[in-house]
């Protein structure tokens, strides 16, 4: 489908933004008022560059406090409006958006209303202009489409239709399927937004927290089939004003922003509830989401540290790579990779994720037409190719099927795994997210992977407040932890990253390690003490965990046991068992695990 | 008066927290439960460290979910109570928080609470613990401070009695002058938090947003004015759950939070409603807002940039400092120092502002009982001593009288002033916020200058949103625009900053400073076709605007024309003239500012 974007959703100025666009593969854009009175470029040379970038200019937006003044008033509102009229001829747009009165209206009457549009759209038609009068969720007195749409039709003016926008709507609790009785060709233009579920005021919500489609909760697939179903043949327009997206990189947004219509456009196709047109929604290839990891890779100028710790852990060292400074580490299905490839200077960091796919090839097609960035590695003859993505918080993403790219590791010194490992693959894996990377992220894994959004925790670190939030496969075979970390945070090495392995036994997991010399994490004794006052567990046990450096978590399904190895670089491991159908992530002593690094980083740092 | 806070209140670890405090001079805290259980030190090592400190251990907080439980739920909660009777033991403190059951009550009914609450204060007693209620804004029955007290007075027990919480009280709106009556001595606790005026659910409100006194829009001063008159004895405590303060420098957060209390001490004595009790609340030094300002100062490695800007604008040289390189410019009561001192790699940056006092000794003994940091500067003799301090935001800023200072600089080569000075004075200045400095900064010249915080708007740049916080005198002599700068902003050179001079006649003053030269910031076409769209303005004056680049605004009292010279490393200029009762600050025309400092930076950082 046709696609377009409100200049308001990126930073830069307004020529940027134009190229942006083009380069991210937009059809078009709504040129956002502010953005042209700011910019140095007369009318016609904007009209002229997005000429050239193949860019149509589709709205122009907004006009604001036009309908429901009084007589006298009026006057300035149409002197203002041919102004505007004139401007948009001069940047051949025929389209605008004419939004409902906040701050100036008096006359709360649909008649009223309607006369003042019908008069406006009388003005307009000279200059080949139409008027898209839309509902803002704060309008003094139209503050909803039906009314508007009631409004327009009242105008009897074929230059006056309605502008539909989901944030103004669905933010209002608004049932959307009321859309399927405005005809189509009355429907000028559609803006799409999605936004985080919060309770504030809604200009503040729409103002700042507005979010691409696919990062957010609205439900958007079914606001689209509504809006299709009435017979709207016009693009798909993305308006989002969001407080990161204006002071982020402004190609990455866009395309950002393209990828949240092409997942859209796929949602709506599988919804059904749209109308099958020839240039319709169109399906992205079908793939279910990733039946397990198939490895995770930490890389270092030297691994050693992290070598170390996977022994003790008890891993087995399965060879090194034929052609490159590669090492893999295996404990019965968990695979980890130590790569020293063109990896000067680097502190130990988790670089990579492997996610076992059924479909390596549908999956790969799907995230190259998701614009998912590829990533370069130098394959040799006879080695597999290993198809990957870069994901907004820079980890490289893997699709494979069978993980036969083991074969290419030379047994030359491997070591026979035990008969009866005690870890039984990956649990979850951590990844420490740029604050201005994280609604992108969940986008990014959300549409490539097909992975979702589960619960969202704020844990208290002595850094600040980390937000972290889960996105699995809905049977748990694939689960990420997306933290971000405080703004604030500067250690050089990155926040801490982590993968948790699964473990059928923990206690003789970490008795096992700390045989073999683990450096674990030290858990405060206060912890404990705690842990007795909260849980009715037996004093044995609590006992056994203090001397083990193991923590406890319960749910109303079971219960959750979990240690940590101390951190080389930004990377540390995680040993866990779930017990019974404990389903979290031991949240609640995240904020003890943060304390105890952090320490351990002010005793290190004072040496 | 006795001052406490709240270890959440700051980042770090506890034992740097408790460090931290009594540096700042506070006489306790209240440990948070978390920070102690995620501490490695024991709780006698805590108490000892304390001790030491000459810090009292004043609160333990919080026991959650104690009362409104089944009779089978509450063995469960006597388990947990009594294990952190032994835990307060241990660490010596003999007030617990109960707040009001969040997650498990069942039973809402104040004798079934209040039997639970006694039955906890007969646990608490052989500990010698007492336990203080309090209800949160949230509470699943027990939301109102009043209802907690009514269950407290019905538990009949010495040892229950009920903490206030200006937070829980002042969110829901609920009127606090039934503090008075409670009994003074049945008030265990008193926590205060200050907030801003948010439209949100209240429990993000209260997590994120808490502010401390001074920094937010509640009204303390009457607040704990009930609480004394009620008989409350015990200490002024702090608990503010802040992000930014979570990751800010703990020492730096903890003079913030101690400034805050030394202020709102000053506000609760001059508000007349306290008794005036023996270690009651006390003034501070009485002093009014600066009367105007006194000098500006741009600091730079070479001022030369300056020295050529202030030129163009009229200004006259005024003379070289007897025994430093700094220069002086005046023009009319208009006065910037360009000081080359000490400035090794400094681009012009805006370094200092003075500011005239009606009794610079008083102002100087306020600003130190509040605990401004003080500016060292070496005067030599014969030289007038400037007291100065250090703003969050680094500004320097100096209290003086009449400006005696000015017969420091040697009037050799100095040049004659003109007669009729079309500049009339400083109008406004315009300061750069770190982010992580704004709140403290909104404190800091609240309290130490006795400004108030005026309007506060978003300002799109091309960067990002910007937040501009006016703060001013009552009389508009003194006004500042604190404007923080979007998180992701990096130029090294620092986010412009400005000073904006007043002027009689902004025609003429740009028609001259064209004449000799200026590099004034060019202002797009668009802008003044925008306008005149939206203005009724005499063509011939639009297009003067428009030759000339200067701005126009208008509000319901009058109108304001300005324009803005280029930028000299970080500092530039703006001249301005209020007609009629105009008050702001032509923020609508500031997005239109910053873009075109934008492009010019994009041109420079091209070439």
């Amino acid at each position: 489908m046709r696609t377009s974007i409100a200049t308001v959703c990126l930073s830069g100025t307004l020529t940027q933004k134009l190229h942006a666009c083009a380069e991210a593969g937009f059809d078009g854009v709504e040129i956002f008022e502010p953005d042209l009175v700011a910019a140095p470029e007369s009318p016609e040379e904007i009209a002229a560059l997005a000429g050239r970038l193949g860019l149509s200019l589709d709205l122009y937006q907004p006009f604001r406090d036009a309908e429901g003044v009084s007589v006298e008033a009026f006057d300035a509102v149409l002197r203002r409006a041919r102004a505007k009229f004139r401007l948009m001829a001069r940047l051949g747009i025929d389209t605008m958006l004419v939004c409902s009165n906040v701050a100036t209206a008096t006359v709360d009457d649909d008649e009223h209303s309607a006369a003042q549009l019908r008069r406006l759209g009388e003005e307009a038609a000279p200059y080949g202009v139409r008027l898209a009068f839309e509902a803002l969720a704060w309008g003094r007195y139209v503050d909803d489409y039906r009314r508007a749409w009631r409004i327009a039709e009242l105008a009897g003016h074929p230059g006056v239709g309605v502008c539909l926008d989901s944030f103004h709507i669905l933010s209002r609790g608004h049932d959307p399927s009321a859309i399927e009785a405005i005809p189509g060709e009355k429907i000028f233009f559609l803006q799409l937004a999605d936004a985080p579920a919060l309770t504030m005021d809604v200009l503040s919500w729409s103002r700042h927290h507005r979010l691409f489609p696919g990062e957010g909760a609205f439900d958007l697939a079914r606001f689209v089939g509504h809006v299709l179903a009435a017979g709207y043949g016009g693009p798909l327009s993305l308006e989002v004003f969001n407080d990161t997206f204006r002071q982020t990189d402004v190609l990455r947004t866009a395309q950002q922003a393209k990828r949240s219509l092409r997942w859209l456009e796929d949602q709506v196709a599988r919804s059904g509830g749209a109308v099958s047109l020839p240039g319709g929604p169109e399906r992205l290839p079908d793939v279910d989401p990733p039946r397990g990891f198939d490895f995770v890779e930490v890389k270092a100028e030297d691994a050693g540290e992290v070598d170390t710790l996977l022994r003790q852990l008890g891993f087995t060292f399965r060879g090194r790579h034929r052609s490159k400074p590669v090492r893999l580490w295996a404990h019965g299905p968990a695979r980890v990779v130590c790569n020293e490839n063109l990896a000067r200077e680097w502190p130990p960091t988790l670089a990579a994720v492997g996610f076992e796919v059924a479909d390596p090839k549908a999956a790969t097609q799907r995230a190259g037409e998701l614009k998912a960035p590829p990533v370069f590695r130098r394959t040799y003859a006879g080695e597999q190719p290993l198809p990957a993505f870069r994901a907004p918080d820079g980890t490289e993403v893997f699709l494979a099927g069978e993980p036969e790219w083991v074969a290419e590791f030379e047994s030359d010194g491997a070591e026979v795994p035990p008969e009866d490992p005690v870890l039984t693959g990956i649990d979850h894996v951590n990844l420490a997210q740029p604050w201005q990377a994280f609604d992108e992220a969940v986008l990014f894994y959300g549409s490539v992977l097909g992975l979702r959004s589960a619960g969202s925790q704020d844990v208290a670190a002595p850094t600040g407040l980390v937000r972290s939030q889960v996105i699995r496969s809905a049977d748990g075979a694939v689960r990420l932890a997306l933290n971000v970390a405080p703004p604030a945070y500067d250690d050089p090495r990155g926040f801490p990253q982590h993968v948790a392995f699964a473990s059928s036994d923990v206690m003789l997991a970490a008795r096992a390690a700390r045989a073999r010399g683990l450096r674990w994490l030290p858990i405060p004794g206060n912890y404990y003490d705690d842990l007795a006052a909260r849980f009715d567990l037996p004093a044995s046990l609590v006992e056994e965990m203090r001397e083990l450096g193991v923590l406890y978590d319960r749910d109303e399904n079971g219960d959750f046991l979990h240690f940590y190895t101390e951190t080389a670089g930004s990377v540390f491991f995680e040993v866990t068992q779930r017990r019974g159908g404990y389903d979290g992530y031991g949240a609640p002593n995240a904020a003890v695990r943060l304390a105890a690094q952090h320490q351990r980083d002010q005793r290190l740092s004072r040496r």
